[in-house]
């Protein structure tokens, strides 16, 4: 054997050991966890996630199956095909319901964070170690994400946690009606200041309790002191025109559910900490999970505390233990930037839409927007402008009462003032949806606006062309 | 170099690649997928599972959290310290609610199939892409569970998902209640045959509906053919006596919620197909998930169909989707084995626990158990005895009027049969518990019937005593 055969030898053994090394070293140091049961479903979500969906849709676990047993893309509204790549061109543009869509890129981005592996084991019991339907890890977090984002107080009050502020709506009426027993012989009234979410409504009448009924209109009650106990619901900002409003009534009969759920940074400003004795808020506003069914109640008074746990225990003994680690986990997100992450992506995206929706209606004399002015934001530290979730058009002409049906015939979905006991002149237009449905929602609308403007044009033109027609023609009859 | 060195230099060449080539294969082959995104929650997931807890307690990702930020164990009833290793000596045996985990051991050993991954924007939205608030594969799943479990014809029914049994009771009776506006002048009567599970009691109750009211016992109804519309709460297996029970009222005003929560083959034989109009069913009693709070109902009328979705959607939107996702994977692994290893497994230990109890009793004059006999299971294909989720046990010495106390007094947390509407001379104890609660249980049973026996016997030796004293004393009365 030659000296320089031998000497090559010595290289192809040394790369080979170096390879060795690095291989060792990725399995050992890199990797440091050898993944061993969790690796199939680790294996499982990604193979999903990864199902190409030409960014008008997605994959999910739980999908509808191919005979090939893989799940299928759900595509975006307008987008269809096996791989939603397909645009449908004379689609209605979806701006119906609030679906948060919006902040679903957020969690994509943030995917390694924001992923939970449940073991098959994860909480099989009824309660927590200390007897509760409630994470106290996952309370700490709330209590720690309201002082951080300073957007609610919550030190010496209670937390309840329902499925969603839906079913806590409902908790908190119960509560606040069957609160003192001396006044039970008359139901108590709920009322709401119109515009108001359709829930309240709909919900307090199905229930169809002894202790309360729905009496509609806050202003009805403005001037009735002896009128026994009312409940108003006070929605801030107000779904749907985004106003920060405050309770009307007030006095000894009087309490307030406040609906904070959008009393976060990316729809509004925060001028201060909210501190009303009974505030909801959700997962599905503030992380986009909709779907989780998760919220939260902050409750001053004791008695009210327990009356809504009790209620929570009676309908559906506490929210599911799995929504409560997803929701833990998203927290967790969220405060490791101290919100700064989440709050400028929410912020900005709803900012952006509010700007093109509010340029491309600033060009119409048929459509107007609720009026929302700049305010300085405690959260961001500086005056910001609105971003609210919702539009609330009105259509201008007499001649759109319906301006529901006026979108509709423009192929866009909106939402009735009627479904918010307004005018059918409003209508609610959804902001927080994908991207795809705001794009085409402003694609519609461009159309829409301009051929208002070609009208008037040819309008303006024909009144031109109209005056001297009118002037010789009056010549004529003169002369 | 000489030919010896030069062979030497070939062998740990060829060992050298070997290694590679089994490295590289580990990599590509063995891994297959290379996972990205979600190691670190698979990794998060498979600390947590690894901190030990000495067999008698678990650590779960949303525990409380130490200051070094790892989860603290959480020990089963009478064991403490930090890895659950201290048993508390003078502890009461834990045989109160109804946690299931008897099946806790069954997903740690199927660790791998059970697992799931839930990506960060996994099912945001409100809905699924059928408009609706329920999983289509799940409740295809379900179906196909039915049928091969045999418990329960699921064709040409609806199904509706709730936040376990628990919601879905209180939406039948609101469906039942309100089906026939024709009889709406007065509330519909809610009763159930003692003994029964008291939240049919207090939720019924607690809800204070124009519509329905609670009335107690089935046996006050059974000659009221004139009253109003009667809905009767039907529990089979019943909780707490195992006993299979079929409606008592019959008639066009009444109609039956089966609660066949427990219609499983753990815990009875399946003698048929259940076909009620009315059935619910629970992922609780079937997997042991109590925490994720999810049950169905399977229903055969369509317009109470409808009602009950109303009433899902106006209490909360709905079920957790991610409760619904943990369910579907969780009934997959079931449906893997057409059901054979988790029922074996359920049932095996359920009858074990059955039969060391039924040992130790039969010793005992002081205490009697439920009447359950062997019986036909079209599901295992034999003969089967007995494995109820609880014993419902007779005190039945006469003073004894409170057997409750006289188990509180032996160190056995049971629940007292007032907890059922019955005499409080019964007692409920939970055998559906960890096999510490259940080990625990039966020690201190062991020790109190040994107790009675001891004391017999002193009595029997008493009587053999005093029989020769008597009679001495009567000789020298006579004498």
């Amino acid at each position: 054997m030659g000296k320089a055969q031998s000497s090559s030898y010595f290289v192809i053994l040394a790369l080979s050991i170096a390879v060795n090394l690095l291989l060792v070293f990725q399995f050992c140091v890199d990797g440091e966890w050898r993944l061993t049961w969790s690796k199939r479903a680790a294996e499982e979500a990604e193979r999903v996630a990864a199902i190409p969906c030409s960014g008008h849709g997605t994959a999910y676990l739980d999908g509808l199956v191919l005979d090939g047993k893989e799940p299928v893309c759900e595509c975006n509204s307008c987008y269809e095909g096996p791989d939603c790549s397909e645009f449908v061109t004379e689609c209605a543009a979806n701006a119906d319901s609030g679906d948060p869509y919006f902040l679903q890129p957020f969690w994509m981005q943030h995917a390694a964070q924001s992923a939970v592996l449940v073991a098959g084991w994860h909480r099989m019991g009824y309660s927590y170690p200390d007897g509760s339907y409630i994470s106290a890890e996952l309370e700490g977090h709330i209590r720690k994400l309201h002082a951080t984002v300073g957007n609610a107080v919550t030190q010496g009050r209670y937390i309840v946690f329902g499925a969603g502020s839906t079913q806590l709506l409902n908790a908190a009426v119960h509560a606040l009606s069957s609160h003192n027993s001396s006044n039970s012989s008359s139901p108590a009234s709920v009322v709401a200041t119109i515009p108001y979410y359709r829930l309240y409504k709909t919900q307090t009448e199905f229930f169809r309790s002894l202790d309360y009924r729905f009496e509609g209109d806050t202003s009805s009650f403005l001037n009735i002191s002896e009128a026994g106990k009312v409940i108003e619901f006070v929605t801030s900002p107000n779904n749907p025109d985004g106003k920060l409003n405050k309770a009307v009534l007030h006095g000894p009969n009087a309490s307030a559910i406040y609906d904070r759920v959008y009393y976060w940074p990316h729809f509004t400003a925060i001028p201060n900490p909210a501190d009303d004795d009974l505030m909801l808020f959700s997962l599905s506003k503030l992380t986009g999970h909709a779907g989780s069914r998760f919220g939260w109640a902050v409750i001053k008074n004791e008695s009210v505390y327990q009356k809504m746990t009790e209620y929570m225990s009676s309908s559906s003994m506490g929210v599911s233990r799995d929504a409560q680690l997803r929701a833990l986990k998203l927290i967790n997100v969220v405060l490791e930037t101290r919100g700064k992450q989440i709050f400028e992506f929410g912020f900005h995206t709803m900012r952006n839409r509010w700007e093109s929706l509010s340029k491309i209606l600033s060009l119409s004399n048929r459509f107007s927007l609720q009026k929302l002015g700049p305010r300085y934001c405690t959260y961001f530290q500086k005056i910001r402008g609105p971003s609210p979730a919702y539009a609330w058009v009105k259509c201008e002409r007499e001649e759109d009462t319906d301006c529901y049906e006026v979108l509709k015939a423009a192929n866009i979905t909106g939402r009735s003032g009627s479904q918010f006991s307004a005018p059918d002149r409003y209508v609610r237009l959804s902001l927080i949806r994908s991207q795809d449905d705001f794009d085409i929602l402003i694609q519609r609308l461009t159309q829409l606006v301009s051929e208002e403007r070609q009208q008037q044009n040819h309008a303006n033109n024909f009144l031109q062309l109209k005056k001297p027609l009118m002037s010789t023609l009056r010549r004529g009859l003169v002369y």
